[in-house]
């Protein structure tokens, strides 16, 4: 039976990655990278290094996966991420067939840890319930943006015994916040967290976390919100992508 | 300057480690470790256990410190909480002045992650704010209970683009969860999730994560939240402890 492990290899330092990994990324005969184009040749060269730092005397093979086009002509959310789903699952259903023997290992990179804002497994998912392919999926854990932002800042991501919401930009706004007390958010390619600057909030802000080019930016939202935008679009500009993630809390919150 | 040095463990898998944190380990002069009674034994012996296993060659001392008393006498939670983490600073900062020299780099072994419901940054940060002592804080990332939980039941965290609420037995209720497409929840000793029985939801729990004792188990809440509550009461009696933790999340949720 064929295995395909998803392996969390953190937020951007190599050495996020944990004692489990290192043990699964040796077992691997086949590594499926997807390629993104050239904004993130910078994230598929991180992926290149941890299986030359970490790998030892296993032959693999890295199998490099052009992804499928999300059409933007398709307008609803839902519906542009399902298509979008159902034609990698297709791609993936293919190489997997192509590329990996009945007994082999294969084996998805994947950025943070597999539970969180990734499509690997839900692919994967969708391969099996189509009933062409069979195998086993093995995830392993591994750290996230969000734990790796909270070190770096040096703060706690709950207040005591308090709650925390973990959203995109797409879907912050003030009424999702009403209730909160603190929310990191993710996947905010376009300053969602404006909509909250005249409320009384603070922000923890990271992008590149872990890595050389690390920017960390904190304090009251509404003195923060316009000069993290700079800050943001100008490191997007130089390094040709970007990474990021904020928390917000209010400022009256226990710290 | 001495350094504190706040390593995140993982979730009960000693290979759930980094590499971050073996380097970390391995810089410590002084563990200090919370002694928290019998029932917390097998902690301890984790927490040795990695430092046996991770440690190569370097001297290191074991400090175990007795826990402040939670004074079950204070009703209200947040004032509970406020007393029993002033004495806790009281300790921590006599233990650090008492056992680690100027130059040294003292530990506090974290399980799961610093950052997340764990009180022992907010206890450094009270000592340092009382100014009779100064060090340098590091914080280690590790892999928490509720990625340890999605990896074992193969499942991810979040619907496609949705949020899911991070919260604690005490928080969780109906009206939390009103908005709620999903919520992971910790330190939940009085099975909280009876309460939204009669709602239409899915649950994910796990106890003991990643160790030899794990329990898994998964379904519809309704028919579940009976069997969990026995599982989990036979499971405390036998090990003395548990640590659990689950995912609920709307049954007609994107999975």
């Amino acid at each position: 039976m064929r295995k395909l492990s998803l392996i969390g290899i953190g937020a951007g330092n190599p050495e996020h990655i944990t004692v489990q990994a290192i043990r699964a990324l040796n077992a691997v005969d086949v590594f499926f990278i997807m390629d993104k184009g050239d904004t993130k040749q910078t994230l598929l060269h991180i992926r290149r290094e941890i299986c030359e730092r970490y790998i030892e005397g296993k032959n693999y093979r890295i199998v490099q996966v052009e992804d499928a086009f999300r059409d933007p002509d398709v307008a609803d959310y839902a519906a542009r991420v399902e298509l979008w789903h159902e034609q990698r699952s297709m791609t993936y259903e293919r190489i997997i067939l192509d590329e990996l023997k009945e007994d082999q290992v294969g084996a998805f990179l994947v950025w943070g840890d597999p539970s969180l804002y990734d499509s690997t497994l839900r692919i994967l998912d969708r391969v099996l319930a189509r009933g062409a392919l069979q195998f086993d999926i093995e995830m392993i854990p591994g750290i996230t943006s969000m734990q790796a932002l909270a070190a770096q800042h040096h703060i706690a991501l709950n207040g005591i015994g308090e709650s925390v919401l973990i959203t995109t930009g797409r879907k912050l706004s003030s009424t999702a916040m009403r209730n909160m007390d603190a929310a990191i958010v993710m996947l905010d390619g376009k300053c969602a967290f404006q909509q909250l600057r005249d409320q009384d909030w603070e922000i923890f802000w990271g992008a590149y976390i872990g890595m050389d080019q690390e920017i960390l930016l904190s304090g009251k939202l509404s003195d923060m919100a316009d000069e993290i935008e700079s800050v943001r679009s100008e490191a997007r500009r130089k390094n040709h992508w970007i990474m990021d993630t904020y928390l917000l809390r209010r400022s009256n919150s226990s710290s």
